[in-house]
């Protein structure tokens, strides 16, 4: 059951709040997202994954995406990072790790694994939800930071099931980071083998591709670049695998959603000529 | 002095934010803003004012209003809604009252006095700093709620200093609403004859106009319309003065800022005519 916890008309459609018991979290979850026009059935959908600290509110408030989508047949959806509700030993005491920061796998340590499935619940049951719901019939993916990570891996694993990937500032080499570490660590244990199929340059090199090209956008300003993106690693391992790939890297532009808004049009656009 | 604590690049510029040390509230002041293409000198300003529990960050990050600014010479600038900093009896105690409640009027109750005087801040004080700091020789206003009760009180109040006011679901005439009795109590007493000064529709029945029409959006399907908004209160008043006015009501939209980020773009190009 599905059930509509806000609304607010915006740009002649509506954005929205929903909200549902997950069979794969064992909790409640949230999403947001815009549906054009008011309609209540649509074609095409983008997804998009937020990073660290976020939840389902950051993306359609501030990143000012429902105007480019006001005149299609495509919805964007916006799923909380992290199962909510929970009070798992450490879950609320990192940043980088536990609620808000469900880093987009599997967890097999105790505890988390019996809630932290955000991959599961992302690629089966929301899926089937804006399916049966709204009659979507293709996916995009992209997302911001951990949730580039989360798109690209998705996005990687799942050629079929997403049309296209994007991501602004991802997370491509987490094994490699400090943030990337410790939550690995938390969700996986500590055997590095585990994590690799949840690293996009792992998944790369492992021999994982897709046909279309990987759109990603990184600001050259970003606080966060040299520590934790990594993204050159990325595009090594992109050329290694002929995995196409286009950096649009951005003078001056850091990890805000200030940027996000400056580049969500040509993110946006690039899913619409994919999806249509 | 004034102090950058904050700077995002965004749309070819950038968004900051401001603090400075104020002689009119005794406090410290912060405001945000967008600087085109990162300039420092600028020949035109719009001051947003922002509603009630709002402070500097909720339009910047919020309205999606950069991108219809980037390509001009104006600024716009979005200050505080209130001193910060202060523990005056009952200042933190309601959202309509206090810290994020200044109504931009000049208080004369015990305490608030000392510190409460929005409307000099901004008329005064705000409007120096960005014509020393940035070379800014013309300025517009707008603003949201109580915001728009800010900028157009101010601007029937000051003809001269601002050539364009536009607001978004203004309080219009808050000596005859909860949660302006309230306030205006607690900021100026309870004589009502007090109240007159900071009305919008009562500034316009003691003969105050502009030559210039007012701009108002007002979303029908706005929760606060009835009992806090009022706007009719001011359509009659303006009719009587002849004050030119044009208010769009916007079917099906709320109070929020997913309504005004619908129609910024209107107000944005209104003022910018008004500027050029």
């Amino acid at each position: 059951m599905l059930e509509t916890i806000k609304t607010n008309k915006c740009f002649d459609g509506s954005t929205k709040t929903f909200e549902h018991e997950s069979k794969v979290t064992k909790t409640k979850m949230k999403f947001s997202a815009f549906l054009p026009k008011e309609e209540t059935s649509f074609e095409t959908c983008i997804i998009w994954l937020s990073g660290l600290t976020c939840n389902e509110d950051n993306f359609i408030t501030k990143a000012g995406a429902q105007q480019f989508l006001k005149d299609t047949k495509t919805m964007i959806v916006c799923p909380d990072t992290s199962p909510r509700g929970l009070d798992l030993p450490g879950e609320h005491d990192a940043f980088n790790f536990g609620s808000g920061a469900g880093f987009y796998l599997t967890a097999t340590t105790e505890g988390y694994k019996d809630h932290y499935k955000m991959d599961q619940y992302i690629t089966d049951e929301l899926i089937s939800i804006l399916k049966d719901n709204f009659g979507i019939k293709k996916f995009s993916i992209m997302g911001h930071s951990m949730g580039g990570h989360g798109a690209i891996t998705l996005g990687l694993k799942n050629p079929d099931l997403f049309v296209s990937v994007s991501a602004f500032s991802p997370v491509v080499n987490p094994s490699a980071t400090p943030w990337g570490k410790e939550a690995l660590t938390g969700y996986l244990g500590s055997n590095t083998e585990d994590w690799k199929a949840y690293d996009s340059t792992e998944l790369l090199n492992s021999g994982l591709k897709r046909a279309d090209t990987l759109l990603i956008d990184q600001g050259l300003n970003d606080e966060f670049l040299e520590s934790e993106l990594l993204t050159k690693n990325l595009e090594t391992a992109a050329e290694k695998a002929s995995q196409p790939i286009k950096v649009n890297y951005r003078e001056g532009y850091d990890h805000s959603y200030f940027y996000i808004s400056t580049f969500i049009k040509e993110h946006i656009d690039f899913h619409l000529r994919a999806l249509t």
